[in-house]
């Protein structure tokens, strides 16, 4: 397939893709939840607007960088789910406000302070949703009470309007959501606050979300590609996996061993807890055992690869979000027929 | 320290980065050894001519489209430790060697019939190294007499020559490349085949290299900014890495964890083989326990992490070649003063 491309090369099936953004909308409007995906795993402002007309209420987006080129392609509702820290990037927060429907999380006084500073003055106030950890142990509030304090530190912050609960939970911490937000709701109403929304979010997983009744939004961000993490834990199939990336064998250095042309400089080191480096379709006999920069090493679980040197392959990357970074452009193909390609326009905003 | 930068950023201190280039130089020098430094490091011209400036015969790349970026920027003597594949790529790589002093390697008669099939009309033979597996189990013939097999097979094909032999050798491995080339040499010998190279490289193994003087030509690539996994090995210290990543904590979620923003986007998830995922300067009893893409969780040895939010600190990743990788500039330094930044012109070349 695709003999004449030069690898290694990452591919997009946009039916697969498509199918993926579809199916997950009407999970959600079957469910009552609105959906705001998370641009992570594509960076293309052209998926981001496939998602928003297939239903999505808005995008999530990790950086004001990132946030930006969205912006500047049209997409005009953006939650940040990130403390905005330093004066450089709050002016950035600043102007990107008067340009979109923006919301920002935060989980301190300081990052709440901060973004009043920059908002005092403006004409609407910034929706900040208060971070709650529910077990993940990154970002977040760790008790409820905690969470109603910040919500009514926003409220009484000059120019900030308190936007909801958020969290990124732990992979399969649905009912742990549920019960930390009930808690959150109950002291938000005790407190006569309103709360206007619990967001939500993780891949992994997506399809008990409404385990949670409590959450109103769900953010995703790899369902549209999918990825051998996904897959392994069952949460979709091989078909399913719109990203891979194609690779050409450049070495046969013993019956046992091959080499490709795609490394850690294309796959990542991201195991996500798996054992090796990605899915080679197909070849379910074979393993990417390890990575250097350019290079993949392929072992069998037993006896030859049978590999040739100038033979290609399709690998299902562990995490597909992380291959999205690595290129400048992704190509763009149906089933067997290439379609061109596409900038990642969000690659590299790391600010 | 340069309370004004967006964060994160990579920071690289051009005093640390002389220094090494020149420290090193004068070693190859002392030791007879011509000194081929790999760009994959830093991916930029300009540090490139200043490898070339303090004595460097040439450049290593490991891409067409890394040695592109650096032949249009003028280097001009180009070796690529690549077995290259495919039409595509062989037509550039004739296409460049009317620009530089070219030589690539080859490990199988596959190789070397596509490196014929596009040089047989070549003015000028393009020199080609038979690449040698001296025990890091990557490419390479895993036998010197199959080496001599190919060199012979490198010297019958049209529009090649015999460039010499080369290997990538796993780390400590130096002893091994002095028995397995001393027996490849032999046997050159009694074949009547000149060998006129012999080059090894390694960061790692870089202060033994004329332990295996069977060698001429040593390939460097880390030894230009260092990182964590080299001062592990005792191969440098701390002062010696030129290449930090500047991170603002975003989140102090519990006394004992912190929150950077600073994650697997910049600082990336290669471990070779360390724990955590780079080294806070200045602050040894605390770790990165984790990355996600956009944030990086502290912990401490002991109790508190001390952390608050907006706080900023400098991290020694535990690879930079892979970190320079991530970012479209790096910022310049010498101490504490910043002198602008840099594009790193060969970053995200895969193909």
């Amino acid at each position: 397939m695709f003999d004449e491309l030069e690898t290694p090369a990452v591919l997009v099936d946009l039916d697969v893709a498509t199918r993926n953004i579809l199916r997950y909308q009407n999970y959600c409007n079957e469910h009552g939840l609105t959906l705001r995906p998370h641009i992570k795993t594509h960076k293309t402002p052209e998926f981001a607007r496939q998602q928003v007309m297939a239903g999505a209420v808005g995008i999530t987006c990790q950086k004001i960088s990132e946030a930006r080129v969205m912006a500047e392609a049209g997409l005009d509702d953006i939650l940040i789910t990130y403390n905005i820290v330093g004066a450089s990037k709050l002016a950035k927060l600043r102007a990107l406000s008067n340009q979109v429907r923006l919301s920002v999380t935060a989980d301190s006084l300081f990052v709440i302070d901060g973004l009043s500073d920059s908002f005092e003055d403006s004409p609407e106030p910034l929706s900040v949703l208060v971070e709650c950890d529910t077990g993940a142990l990154r970002c977040g509030v760790t008790e409820p009470s905690d969470a109603i304090t910040l919500a009514q530190a926003v409220e009484r912050a000059a120019g900030l309007s308190f936007g909801g609960l958020m969290t990124y939970p732990a992979v399969g911490g649905t009912q742990n959501v549920q019960s930390w937000m009930t808690e959150a709701l109950a002291l938000c109403k005790e407190a006569g606050l309103d709360c206007p929304l619990v967001s939500s979010g993780g891949s992994p997983d997506m399809w008990t979300a409404h385990h949670a009744p409590v959450v109103t939004e769900y953010r995703v961000g790899t369902y549209i590609y999918n990825d051998r993490s996904l897959v392994e834990a069952g949460v979709c199939s091989w078909q399913d996996c719109a990203l891979t990336v194609l690779a050409t064998v450049v070495s046969t250095p013993a019956p046992d061993r091959a080499v490709i042309d795609a490394g850690s400089k294309i796959l990542t080191s991201d195991l996500l807890g798996l054992e090796g480096h990605g899915h080679l379709l197909g070849r379910d006999d074979l393993s990417v055992r390890s990575l250097s920069e350019e290079h993949g090493c392929i072992t069998a679980t037993e006896g030859a690869t049978g590999l040739a040197v100038g033979e290609r392959m399709r690998i299902v990357p562990n995490h597909c979000c992380v291959v999205s970074n690595m290129v400048d452009r992704i190509l763009l193909h149906r089933g067997d027929r290439l379609e061109g390609d596409r900038k990642v326009a969000a690659r590299g905003c790391v600010a």
